[in-house]
């Protein structure tokens, strides 16, 4: 690799598996994490483990963090004091534009770009981490004030040595279209279940099918991930509930008149819209 | 079995399912399907393939409707000409209350009950119907004015042969249950999808990952039965979708405000919900 002593700052699913994934490429791999049960696990893939940043930092070419976006913007805020030569930063979080924001007023000694790998599991943490995450799924990069054209050559390696998709995208692009593809459907989800856990009634958990579940999958997403989310990403996630909430409210209106050609045409709508995904999806 | 002479009217995914499950147990078993392709495909599973109703029901001890709910109305109010010596009748109609107020309405000579199996796949027809589909799956029976011991012993019979949980249920309770959770789902899952459809951004579904494409699966159900289910259960749905409603608009206001600590609670709050749910519906 072009920079092949890298620290990966947060060894959870997303830090956990790049970690995996990566490392046949690497001579030196330390992980930073404050988790004691994780850093005792992360000696079966790193040289180096540590709960303290700057001893994790000291000797790294490249600093990946991996962690919800308000640590990222902790980190990022403590590099310079810790890193004060300068480094490559690469980040993995939800939200680009804080993060991007915070990446360009780092000192000139640094080098960063922001970085979000397009793929998830319900269940969180390194031991759900597989070197094969990323393969075939979208990694989108942000440009940002410190971004260099060797910061690019080194992200556009690591997307490439993990199989993903490239794609590059201005930060606050990638924020609205997240809200629309991946924090609107929490949200989404999460009132779902809300609305149908708030009726108390044990019995609904039977009469409840895969659909329910699947629909429902996002509710189990980690707290912290979303809170930091939600708080980074507010303006473009409340656009996207407003323009649900009116699209709700259209079918509850056809739905209140019985109107049936109405309906019926919005229901050949919706299945025509998720085969037209689907197809353009795979 | 009981009842050994059995006719299928509907040979879609769960007509075709429970024929393929029951085929062991029946000494004739004829189908009923208006689709000439269809009803090429069930010489495999049928001793007798019809498109007519009156020639496919005409020697049957039990008739099973398995199509979408107002099919389903429809085809009780044919029945009384077309087996004017009665017989017994169920159907697996998504909704209930209509249907068990129609077979209410039927001649004494039958007798009938409510079933609907608590399962679902994505793609429809016989081509995706499974003998296994049935299994370890919830399937709800509901009593009406036409329902005899008799006619309970076979329903029971029946659920047990395909390796179903029983459950009984007052119509209007299912109806109302199943509202919230499948319904309901249905329209979060299509007005998630229209949303983001209705951006017109191609690159829109390369950022969208497993999450987006579980929350809007069912946004790929087959519209005709969501007609049909959406007319005939009109109220509940629409009581469902109002709590929906205010729910969303609680979060919305929190998010407005950045309430990071009501934020966090209300996290914390779904994802146990969600652990809840999931570990009572193993």
């Amino acid at each position: 690799m072009l920079e092949d002593r890298v620290c990966i700052v947060g060894l959870g699913l997303m830090g956990g598996s790049l970690a995996l994934a990566l490392r046949p490429y690497l001579s030196n791999l330390s992980i930073v994490d404050t988790n004691p049960e994780t850093r005792a696990a992360a000696h079966n893939v790193a040289d180096f483990v540590t709960g303290d940043l700057a001893e994790g930092v000291r000797q790294a070419d490249l600093i990946v963090l991996a962690a919800p976006v308000r640590t990222i913007l902790q980190l990022l805020a403590d590099l310079p004091a810790v890193r004060p030569d300068g480094c490559l930063v690469m980040d993995l979080g939800s939200t680009k534009a804080e993060i991007c924001q915070t990446m360009a007023a780092l000192p000139p000694s640094f080098q960063a770009i922001g970085g979000h790998p397009m793929c998830g599991k319900e269940t969180a943490g390194f031991g759900n981490a597989a070197p094969q995450l990323f393969a075939d799924e979208t990694f989108v990069l942000c440009e940002n004030g410190r971004t260099t054209a060797h910061m690019k050559a080194v992200a556009n390696e690591i997307v490439e040595k993990i199989g993903a998709n490239l794609l590059y995208l201005a930060p606050q692009i990638h924020d609205e279209m997240v809200a629309a593809t991946s924090h609107l459907p929490y949200l989404v989800s999460a009132t779902l279940l809300q609305t149908a856990a708030g009726q108390n009634n044990e019995q609904l958990w039977q009469v409840s099918a895969s659909g329910f579940r699947d629909t429902t999958r996002l509710a189990g997403s980690d707290p912290q991930m979303l809170l930091d989310i939600l708080l980074t990403n507010g303006t473009a996630v409340l656009n996207q509930i407003e323009v649900y909430q009116n699209q709700l409210s259209k079918i509850k209106r056809l739905l209140s008149s019985a109107n049936e050609r109405e309906l019926a045409r919005w229901l050949e709508k919706v299945k025509k819209s998720h085969n037209e995904y689907r197809s353009s999806s795979v």
